[in-house]
């Protein structure tokens, strides 16, 4: 089995042979290829080409390729299955993380019909807890599949239930101790385990520093401690302290990956997650929220500008920097903000208190400020005939730096202390308030120089 | 040992200890904590506390503390060692992976003195040779450390070798197993092994399908592969496909996060990785390259308004949209990259060619351009008396919003295309060529319109 690239000429290559229903020839490079990959295409192609290929994989790959899939196009794939098929071929044969997942994307009605169509009742149940809990905690990111030994066993014992929960769970690089309570104690890796003589006392054998996470703890705290502690895996108990899931790093690494794309698009203006593959109308209307801001801070500024009509016919040349400044106060702007949004992120804002945070950004901004004043100044006093005109884009250029500073710097950090996500203080909101601001000091100010 | 949250009030009380070099009191309290935590600490505190604090931290932990240090306090904690202290306490005790790192951060001079004092040779040529490869390549990123198992052995003889590697590999997920010439044949999990009888053959219990990578495969191409097929180790081999090192899943983590961050930091026109506790000057030289683009942008849009002097002295009306229309251009602009800019990053592109791309684009654009222009048109309408700007006004603000998207999402794929990262695309540069465009239109159109 080799890694084969989905790329646009194996895509073409494979719909030319779906058209021909050359099955023969799709069976050969279905075998050859990862469940990954094959989703990977299934995602690409249309709901009839998929549900084709689909008919083609193995059945062992089935469910795998199944879980792969991206969502949408796995609702649309399931749309075939009656709810005791899609219990028995996928709900049942799959991880309870990713069932309690495709679960709660399906229909409420269907849902309903697929769970009571489980045979499974123990089974049933504990998907139904799963599912129960909020989005982004642990609780709906754990799976219940997992290997825990008594306290009071024997390495034996444990090599024994690790034999007998070999089919149940795939991957194992750590058994959870629990005491009879069912309370979690520690863990033994399978290093240990391999090193250990069988009639070892678990006891004498396990790791008492085990890491943990309740089932309500967040998403993000959770990706933070995996990459603080480098850990693989992380037991989840309840509030008594019981074991009753465990977390993988697949999904913390899927959980990093959301975030970052989230702050991302925040910043860009962009409220919901979206790709370019997407339809013309979702893009739309995740863009448009933005540009409607956008809107009406451009319609506030022009307000604001009307005030100074009559200055502007007299000094039309006022209007030659309006752009400079309204665009320096966003870029310093979007540059405090974003810095502070990702120390909050990356919990590296050190230990100061906020003022001396803000003095710094201070000395930050008037530093860049100068630079910038300077320079502008003495290219104005070089060609341009105004010196009122030089004089007041270079002091409104360093007040606009450093007030867009400070307001970058503090919008995020307020938000952050109402826990609010400060993200959303970036990007296009941070850049209309500073247009506003650097337009509204520009023009007093000009206001005052020229009228000396 | 419990996780002990690092807050102010807990550096604040330790910070008071070290003062009172109250030594009993800290030790009690690092033995609790994890090397992780301490490393935290260390990092918020002065350079002569971080040392005193050090002193006191268990022999076997000190190692674990000073891998996970910041790099810039670990240089400086460093300072008060010599060559061969360096050598022996530290660079023989941690990972290949992160002694190799440590060791390319020192300054060359005592970098070659440490590694001249490295006893073991072997080891020393090996970490000179991970020293070579090219930073964010697998090379670099690859540890030695693992354990391999020829594919003539037996489980028990690999069980052996386990033993006698257990020292030297702290976490073991897999047996890599090779042939006679080192080449990487397959892969036999913990699990696998704990199952398996004892005489049974390595050749008749491994896993052929493994994916491996080479070493000079970039660090993103081998996130995207972990995170593709949910892996949490990868073998890493070299061109004549000989196993030479392995990639764990922790070091993946920390490169999906700094690429996530160093998009987000040139998004926000920051073009070095820093934080809120750097330095002043280091926080303003890597923000002002990108303020001074938009200076230049700012003198450039200057240019261009003066060739329309005249007209905005009879017309002084004309400035008030000029903000409205260069935000909405910037905004447009920032938004489209965005979404081309994570697209390639997360492979997520499709598979259609470029010309029905920008025609996609066309069509958001066209719909938020309707949208815009018809509000401003409306607001314009109903409370502006010239008909001419209000005109004006929308028909450019529907052309910008439609050239601005084209643009924001060509010059990514282009650069994409020429091998250079297209997130340098998005943010100031994106808005100050918008800002510009916007206005060209804005007058050009005006200028029409006004002498009909």
């Amino acid at each position: 089995m080799d890694k084969i690239e989905v790329n646009i000429k194996f895509i073409k290559q494979l719909k030319q042979w779906i058209e021909q229903e050359a099955s023969d020839e799709i069976v050969v490079i279905l075998e050859e290829m990862y469940p990954q990959d094959i989703a990977e295409v299934i995602d690409k192609i249309d709901a009839e080409s998929a549900r084709y290929l689909m008919s083609l994989v193995e059945k062992e790959k089935v469910v795998k390729v199944f879980v792969e899939m991206e969502d949408k196009v796995r609702e649309d794939f399931l749309s075939i299955y009656n709810p005791t098929e899609i219990a028995e071929e996928f709900i049942m044969k799959i991880d309870s993380d990713d069932a309690a997942f495709i679960l709660n994307q399906l229909p409420n009605k269907i849902k309903d019909n697929v769970i009571s169509s489980l045979t499974d009742i123990e089974y049933a149940s504990q998907l139904l807890s799963l599912m129960s809990y909020d989005d982004y905690t642990a609780g709906s990111m754990m799976a219940v599949e997992l290997i825990s030994a008594n306290i009071n066993w024997t390495v034996a014992q444990c090599v024994e239930e690790i034999r007998m929960q070999a089919e149940n769970v795939d991957v194992i690089y750590v058994v959870y101790v629990v005491d009879d309570m069912k309370r979690l104690v520690g863990l033994i890796t399978l290093k240990n385990l391999i090193l250990s003589s069988p009639s070892a006392k678990i006891s004498d054998v396990l790791n008492k520093e085990v890491i943990s996470v309740n089932t309500s703890d967040e998403s993000e705290f959770i990706a933070n401690i995996f990459k603080k502690y480098d850990l693989v895996t992380i037991p989840v108990i309840d509030v008594l302290g019981r074991l009753v899931g465990r977390i993988t790093v697949d999904d913390v690494v899927d959980v990093i990956k959301e975030e970052a794309d989230e702050d991302y698009q925040l910043m860009s203006g962009i409220t919901s997650d979206v790709d370019s593959s997407d339809k013309v109308w979702t893009l739309s209307r995740a863009r448009l929220p933005w540009l409607l801001i956008g809107l009406m801070g451009g319609i506030a500024s022009s307000r604001f500008i009307e005030i100074y009509e009559d200055q502007l016919h007299i000094h039309p040349e006022m209007a030659f920097f309006m752009p400079l400044i309204a665009a320096m106060g966003g870029n310093a702007g979007v540059q405090s903000s974003a810095i502070v949004v990702q120390s909050l992120a990356n919990n590296t804002l050190g230990t100061r208190n906020i003022f001396s945070k803000l003095l710094k950004e201070i000395r930050v901004a008037l530093l860049n400020g100068v630079v910038c004043s300077g320079l502008i100044l003495a290219y104005n006093l070089a060609f341009n005939d105004s010196t009122n005109l030089a004089y007041t884009v270079s002091i409104s250029l360093i007040s606009v730096i450093i007030f867009a500073s400070l307001f970058g710097t503090v919008v995020p950090l307020l938000l952050n202390r109402i826990k609010i996500d400060p993200a959303i203080a970036t990007g296009p909101f941070i850049t209309t308030t500073n247009d506003l601001l650097g337009l509204a000091i520009y023009f007093s100010l000009a206001h005052v120089l020229y009228s000396l």
